[in-house]
């Protein structure tokens, strides 16, 4: 399935880029642009247009909503290394479509309060409501990421995660909800690159945390556990999207690309009047 | 005070919109254009590069927040008719920054739960956190509003909320928040187009609802209760802003202008880095 608004596409990007059995994190090359030949000029026409239809899309699926009883919602879910590009996908894909539409949730080192119940439990209260498109600046995910590179949890528990995150997701995708979860892949050069610019750039710094540093360090044990994610978390309801992400312009529109897919699978329509229209144009009328 | 990015402005629209003793709705018209002597074309200019300066006033806000102990928020209060053009300044205006820094609140007649509260209560919940830009689309003023009209509840408990309304803000004002009060001032026959276009087109019609025109039929009550807003709570403090809204470009402009001047009020500064520069730059090279 192919967004109509992007015409640029030259393969299935959705095929292209879907985790399916076999897959190794270590043979995708973040540099790469899987099923687009053309370049960023043709990707920022695309971008453009795909805005339109997003906008468009999201609007019919809001209006629905609001009037007829659907339970259908989108939930993007971002999960990358360091200076992928995340908040960059929020800005210039999701940001393009109305706020009211949009639920984003960035979900930080969990609170005590959320560490007192089970890591699903945070997660849980901000799924999208019915006519929303949600979106999460990293995930339950983190609990088998940064949980277990870090050994926050016995490994014995983060096994136990990854059955309990297929059967939730099983749930949230059965009661309507598009899941669209994306793995921003960027190559550890290009990380040091953009480190170090907010490192060189003084309106830059408040992005940069040592901690970032200490991550990093910890790369080849990440792509471990991010391989151990696909493995066990790519499923048939909710498959995993790794998203070559050194060329910006290029993650942006293949994002883009596969919320223009979720939603045109939804395929929107908008309500009919609740009301008969005759009436209340007369009704109007006569104020 | 004016806004550095719109240039086309002739006078102080702050004074200009803002309600001050003596202030007499029936006297504002709905399609004028006050400190804008341009036409819509100027407006369009100046609306574009109000954004780019909103979207760098955003994110320093957002920086300082991350880093610093900053208090500083802002908490834009929408208020108007039906089909006034809140959606648009939430699409348009807000819309144009980084969803990120943004928290946006639509408020709905009240649940159950939140009936058994005070009527500021939810309101209370939804206060932006420092460094964001919070959006209230209705507000508390619903409960002296159609509180008011529809006699919801009593008059004395009207008259308490006046007061309660003022002290409330208050306590938000000295606790770092900008308040930006506005009211979308448009005129009756204006919203008896607006009315009629969404039923004119299949692609409005989620937007009507019968109630509406239940609610026109009250104008000049609704009319009044937004004069006795304007006398009550218009303080020092927290004034209120009546943006004529007949034409929709003035009005997102205006708003804009309102929010430019909030944040170049705070002005904020990109926080300075918590690490020392050149030793992360030479933990980050030797990774």
């Amino acid at each position: 399935m192919t967004a109509k608004s992007q015409r640029h596409w030259d393969g299935e990007v959705g095929d292209l880029l879907r985790v399916d059995e076999g897959f190794h994190l270590a043979d995708c090359d973040p540099a790469s642009t899987p099923g687009y030949l053309k370049g960023k000029k043709a990707g920022a026409e695309d971008l453009a247009s795909g805005v339109d239809e997003l906008s468009d899309l999201q609007e019919r699926l809001f209006a629905r909503s609001r009037v007829d009883r659907t339970d259908a919602s989108v939930l993007l879910v971002l999960q990358a290394m360091d200076s992928a590009g995340k908040g960059g996908i929020v800005r210039h894909v999701v940001g393009s479509v109305d706020p009211q539409g949009i639920a984003l949730t960035a979900f930080k080192k969990p609170t005590a309060e959320e560490l007192e119940h089970d890591f699903l439990w945070r997660i849980d209260k901000r799924l999208p409501e019915p006519g929303i498109i949600g979106v999460f600046d990293r995930s339950h995910y983190e609990d088998v990421l940064i949980g277990k590179v870090r050994r926050l949890a016995p490994a014995e528990e983060i096994e136990r995660r990854y059955d309990a995150i297929n059967d939730f997701e099983k749930r949230v995708v059965d009661s309507g909800t598009r899941l669209v979860k994306v793995m921003l892949h960027i190559s550890a050069d290009e990380q040091k690159e953009r480190l170090m610019e907010r490192l060189d750039r003084p309106d830059k710094h408040w992005k940069f945390n040592p901690g970032d540093v200490d991550e990093r360090m910890l790369w080849p044990q990440y792509q471990e556990a991010y391989q151990a994610v696909f493995d066990r978390t790519s499923t048939d309801h909710a498959p995993w999207y790794v998203v070559p992400a050194d060329r910006k312009w290029y993650a942006r529109l293949a994002v883009q690309h596969l919320l223009l897919v979720a939603l045109e699978d939804i395929d929107p329509q908008w309500p009919r009047a609740t009301f008969d229209v005759e009436e209340q144009r007369a009704r109007l009328a006569a104020t």
